[in-house]
């Protein structure tokens, strides 16, 4: 079942392969390099190998002896957007569940649960998220009956939108041995049936687990169609290759299916999730890139502190909303200086995890003393880079050290950053025009799962420091805006930079693989309202066309032309 | 250091490849199908990608389109020998080991241990086997201070002959913790100094796990030299594709990282050491045939039953040696059709390892179980076959069975199974010729490291049923004897049929890889004692040179002619 979804899907999403030269002609094509310079061209050539070989200029001649001709209709193409952050399998698994935070009664959340189960009829469990009993009206949880209405062959786990409370169905409820006789654990409450004990179908907090533990890992083939899902809303989204934060054995052996199957579209920089991982990948180094360009373990990827929401980021001072805490490290000074050497003896390229300003200042501590044995072009990465103290911002620049960064998360998380820091502690946070005048290269991205993987949203944010409602007017601290050159620099030179691929991808440039997206809209002078809403045409990726929205191609698709 | 190795030993192998149409003539060229048919030949031509195009009968034009002529200067080639059972990663790890078994003394046993840890600087421990101090006539254990004579700079564990005890330096003893105050374990006992509690050096039996145990596992560094020792020995030997009969994922990882980096020249049929790894390295399915068909992911195997030497084979009678004792299963009929169906839902292959006839009996019944359910070609595989109930021979043919064997057993193992069994049931033991005749397809390996990876020893004791001191005269139960070409077919077109690469390799026929040998004798006609001494000259895979014994060759690769 699934391999015949899986072939099916691969057949219609057949790209149109550049078979020989393709002129592609006819646009308002545009680059940047690292340093925001931008390249203007009317044309490129693509080989047959799928990369550049030529970009024309506006206003010179294109050649001749081409074998085929994309007639660009005038519009805008520029790089292939690269997420230098994302977690692929989790955002590819996470489409593959229920997704209720848009329902709006029990009823439709009934119909949409159940229609999943109709069109997935492999899946031994039914898993989803986000439902709502206010946002339903309901007021009152809803019970194990209510969803066996809508699934009762298969046990059915959903949590609520705010992740502390799941909702399970009989089936659920019996295979994980849950009676009346099932005492509530500590920290966690078993919802009952009125007048018993017989449980009723919601599990609070800790109770949660007595249902979730049983959920079944993904299987294989789950794993494979997530990464298609994955493949399909990025390339969806215009980008083109990603970081992966956190790359397990499972994830790896995934990904290499796809490229040996010849199912690996989106370009995959991998850093593993443990020493281990990565030296059962790599052995005794990154590996080769494999499948053109498509896919390379470049190092492995550590956590040094928590997110600011839970209050596990490492502050130098207390938060300003909990005086009592400065959050608590992952991993601890030594064993982060131990992972980081063990990756850099062998070359490994590696990536930290920090927040908080104390988990920052320890990042580039520990940089600053591996710098001295490992030397050579390292291109340490911090990922996030969220909360910096400005004293530490020079220390970027001076030893190359890549900021990793998610635009959107400062307009997701001003409001609380604001309340967890105060507003004295501020000038380092999200401070992207800071990093990249100290010297940082910036590399940005989206952290989907966490957030949505659309790098138009994160350029806007950028650049606006605005939200997607326009607050706050003018922007929160706007001193911390990029330009659109720069912004655009990070999302594709600046993030092939950050992962050893420049020359490779990243640029519209003779001898690099032709990634390319083809928009309405061009980033370059649209206003920041339209730049968050741009349409992504066309996504190419090495020569080959893996995406297309334009009505008007998929008429030409249908029709007896093709 | 490791890194510097590998790259300096590759440069040294380079094959000569073959870039253009290469015209190999001159030869006494054979090949023979699975049903023993063989087929004679003076030339064939290999194209550029290191197929052969063609094949050229005695008395036939050769082509005159050729980019180049390749001599064979008369010499008999033949198709590639393909080892059905091998470990691949053991057989090299054993390589990466200082071996004593051919030491006469104590000083010369230190001088190669010293040798080999010079020689070998960056190995953290020093570890070997076969030492024996009856050998030496030292009439007593060699002591800890002995050994530290030879190696004092880093810990060295070194296995007696018989594997029943091991032999420590101080260093070793010390990083393990023993002492004078450390006890005797149960069903061990430690060495002592004269005169005192003192460790002396010796561990034996269950003592050996005090020292043993702290042996590291191999690096990663150390798994791909390992497997590129073992690919020279196997080229050297003729030997140009493998099953490897128990492939864990750290295995997978390095046969990846040698195909990546283009330094997998054999071939490898894998089948996966337990069903997670299978799952984890094939997904939904056995894997593509990936790097130009040198490596897949066939399928599974399963230990259904120990050893003869052990007396862990499962009998359905007593051993005549151990009137109580029937023998034990490795897992049991309902684990063994469990993990036989796992596989075969997703379509991998099974090989299970059967050596005592209650074991073959027990896995032929489970075949005949599973396959109303999983029809089509499977290709149920039997590993050793070794002690078959003349009864179940045929139900070898009925399903197709392949009985995975290896001669040299035979001949290494004749005696103890007279032992083992009596003289009355020996009629289906190593019964090659029986269960050829009964329709089961043959695939005959070495199971290397446990013997040599010798394809001529095999075929000599196939067809002779002696051992190489010609005992015992005419034969062991010579009438299971086959004939040449029916050996020769089993160690290539029926080997390959056994992995489901016919077609692929194991002939050399136009549309199959150019995998051959160019041998100083013919095996069709030689003597049997000149047969098990035939000389590989020359091993080719996919077109190109792997191997090179002859003197000319090697004059003309230091020659300014090259």
């Amino acid at each position: 079942m699934i391999a015949r979804l899986l072939a099916a899907v691969a057949l219609a999403a057949l790209p149109a392969a550049a078979l020989a030269d393709t002129l592609v002609d006819n646009i308002n094509g545009l680059s940047v390099d690292r340093d925001g310079k931008v390249t203007h061209f009317s044309a490129m050539v693509i080989d047959d190998r799928g990369r550049i070989s030529q970009v024309i200029g506006n206003g010179e001649r294109p050649p001749q002896n081409i074998d085929y001709r994309e007639n660009g209709r005038g519009r805008t193409v520029i790089p292939g957007m690269i997420d230098a952050h994302v977690h692929v399998m989790a955002l590819g698994l996470a489409q593959l569940t229920v997704d209720l935070s848009d329902t709006r009664s029990l009823a439709e959340a009934q119909a949409k649960i159940a229609a999943y189960a109709a069109a997935n009829p492999e899946r031994p469990w039914i898993v989803g998220r986000g439902w709502n009993q206010e946002q339903w009206g309901l007021g009152r949880f809803p019970t194990a009956a209510e969803l066996d209405a809508a699934v009762s062959d298969r046990p059915v786990w959903l949590e609520r939108v705010d992740g502390h409370a799941g909702w399970a169905n009989s089936v659920a409820i019996s295979v994980s041995g849950v009676t009346a006789a099932t005492a509530d654990p500590a920290g966690g409450r078993v919802e009952r049936l009125p007048g018993g004990k017989q449980p009723a179908g919601v599990f609070v907090d800790a109770a949660m687990d007595l249902v979730g533990k049983n959920v079944p890992p993904p299987r294989a083939t789950d794993r494979d169609v997530a990464l298609h899902k994955a493949q399909e809303l990025l390339v969806r989204n215009g980008v083109t290759a990603v970081a992966d934060m956190g790359t397990s054995i499972e994830d790896w052996m995934t990904f290499r299916r796809a490229g040996d199957e010849g199912r690996l579209r989106v370009r995959i920089m991998a850093y593993a999730s443990s020493v281990p991982d990565m030296v059962l990948i790599g052995g005794s180094g990154p590996t080769q890139w494999l499948y053109e360009d498509r896919l390379r373990l470049n190092g492995l990827k550590l956590y040094l502190d928590g997110a600011l929401g839970s209050r596990g980021a490492m502050l130098k001072a207390p938060y300003a909303d909990d005086p009592a805490n400065k959050g608590l490290p992952v991993i601890n000074g030594t064993q982060l200086r131990n992972n980081m050497s063990r990756a850099a003896m062998d070359d490994y390229q590696v990536a930290i995890h920090a927040i908080g300003d104390a988990a920052n200042a320890e990042a580039l501590d520990a940089i600053e003393e591996l710098s001295a044995d490992y030397t050579g072009d390292r291109r340490w990465r911090i990922e996030h880079a969220q909360i910096v103290d400005p004293a530490d911002i020079p220390r970027f620049g001076q030893h190359g050290v890549i900021a990793s960064m998610q635009p959107v998360h400062q307009t997701s998380d001003r409001l609380m950053a604001e309340a967890r820091l105060g507003p004295d502690r501020l000038a380092g946070a999200y401070a992207w025009r800071s990093l990249h005048d100290a010297g940082a290269p910036l590399a940005f991205g989206s952290d989907a799962p966490v957030e949505a993987p659309e790098p138009f949203v994160g350029i806007a944010a950028a650049i606006t420091r605005e939200d997607a409602q326009g607050q706050p007017p003018g922007g929160w601290h706007p001193e911390q805006r990029l330009t659109r050159e720069e912004a655009l620099a990070a999302y594709t030179s600046g993030a092939a930079y950050a992962g050893f691929a420049e020359g490779r991808f990243g640029r519209l440039a003779a001898g690099e693989r032709a990634d390319f997206l083809v928009l309405d809209t061009d980033p370059l002078t649209a206003d920041p309202s339209d730049l968050r809403n741009v349409r992504v045409l066309e996504t190419w990726i090495g020569g080959e066309k893996v995406y297309d929205a334009s009505p008007e191609e998929r008429r030409s698709v249908e029709g007896p032309g093709r």
